[in-house]
């Protein structure tokens, strides 16, 4: 059988996340729907990071095998043809038997876009979290950076998450300005459920306290998710990079 | 009475334009539902440039006459709060008796944006043309640099346009590239209904030609909207900025 690697942009305003739920709307059941009426037979897809409600992706990868024998081309264009306007396959390639989007993946990078000024806006509404309040970036990125490393991050872990080992290897996390935006980037080898907005939502609470590194290392030794910060809302947040060993 | 500017930003692909048509939602009913219930009383807005259907804005402006002795920031705030989200109000300043944001207005400027790759986008599908064909961008700049100046852009207005006058000043037009963007930014005294799309859609068309110089000749002179090329799609165009001679 064919191994079939997608790189996937998608808008999650409309969708339940990226995991397929019956009769709700999902990235994963939208793929596999037009996947199956494009090779009319039908097909499950892997994806690299299953992101959650309103969550978008520039970067999502995903893999699913077929016996069809159609140009790898086709794959992409026939899929962009037959999904909504909301999801776009970027790339099609053809990879070895044993690619999982999920398990071969080596990191994930999201980005977290923060608008920054004293109103809110209508042509980004929804993929940045609109923060009037003062930031003081330098210090956003000074925490950020103190997470760098593999530790315990069941602090930022959704609570009800069923995932026992909440350990994650952080290998990048920062915080810059560009205008009126405020981006958070971070990128581990594997992230917990909503493990990026709580993070975000905590850096964010606690950037403008003088003892907020002492703070910080409170919070990640504690390895309880009441003593973090809220997460930040979701429409902020997109999955912008999966890694696989040789790529 | 007192004269308050707006400055707004708007994402048009829900409304019908800007000017208020019965029984339509349109960006100008929208401002003046919303300013004549914060203030109680009827309100009509005039506004600097009548954006189409699907056209967006990031710097149009308004104005209105009003009685009611609310401080202005309260404007601001109490339309944010009132508008939908894909409207808001950036700035409300109040201004001398004699502003009028159409007939003081000295410039507009517009911008077009194109996404220039093999696949669409799903994150900005509402604010750029998905162009996946070749564009030579020095050819399009030399172009729209040819435009520069006062003439008549009869070839440029739209079809059953009411406008007898036909000549506009155009002060500065150009095209550059960012990775898969091409824009096109176009600023005038005034603009006739549909200019921008139909320059856009006719220095795409002629890109690619040997001749194009000489084609974009003709087709000015003509003052014959047949002659011109299609215009590009709504979605890609944005009102940026509107300048008075004291801004």
């Amino acid at each position: 059988m064919r191994n079939i690697k997608l790189v996937l942009e998608y808008d999650g305003t409309n969708y339940h996340g990226w995991q397929i739920q019956p009769n709700l709307p999902t990235i994963q059941g939208t793929v596999e729907d037009a996947l199956t009426r494009l090779t009319n037979s039908p097909v499950q897809i892997i994806g690299a990071g299953r992101t959650d409600s309103g969550v978008h992706a520039e970067g999502q990868v995903a893999n699913f095998h077929t016996d069809v024998q159609m140009p790898i081309a086709a794959f992409q264009k026939g899929l962009n043809a037959m999904l909504p306007r909301d999801i776009v396959v970027c790339e099609a390639v053809e990879v070895p038997a044993d690619f999982h989007a999920r398990f071969s993946a080596t990191s994930r990078r999201y980005r977290y876009t923060i608008l920054n000024r004293a109103y809110p806006t209508a042509l980004s509404r929804h993929r940045s979290y609109f923060y009037p309040a003062a930031i003081d970036v330098s210090q956003m990125d000074a925490l950020c950076q103190r997470l760098v490393g593999r530790r315990d991050f069941a602090s930022f872990q959704k609570t009800g998450s069923d995932r026992l080992d909440a350990v994650c290897e952080v290998y990048e996390a920062r915080c810059w300005k560009t205008n009126e935006h405020v981006y958070v980037e971070i990128e581990a080898d594997a992230f917990l459920r909503g493990m990026v907005r709580a993070i975000v939502g905590t850096v964010l609470k606690y950037q403008q306290c003088d003892d907020a590194a002492a703070q910080l290392r409170r919070i990640v030794e504690a390895k309880d998710r009441g003593t973090a910060g809220p997460a930040v809302p979701a429409h902020g947040l997109s999955l912008i990079h999966v890694t696989y060993p040789s790529s």
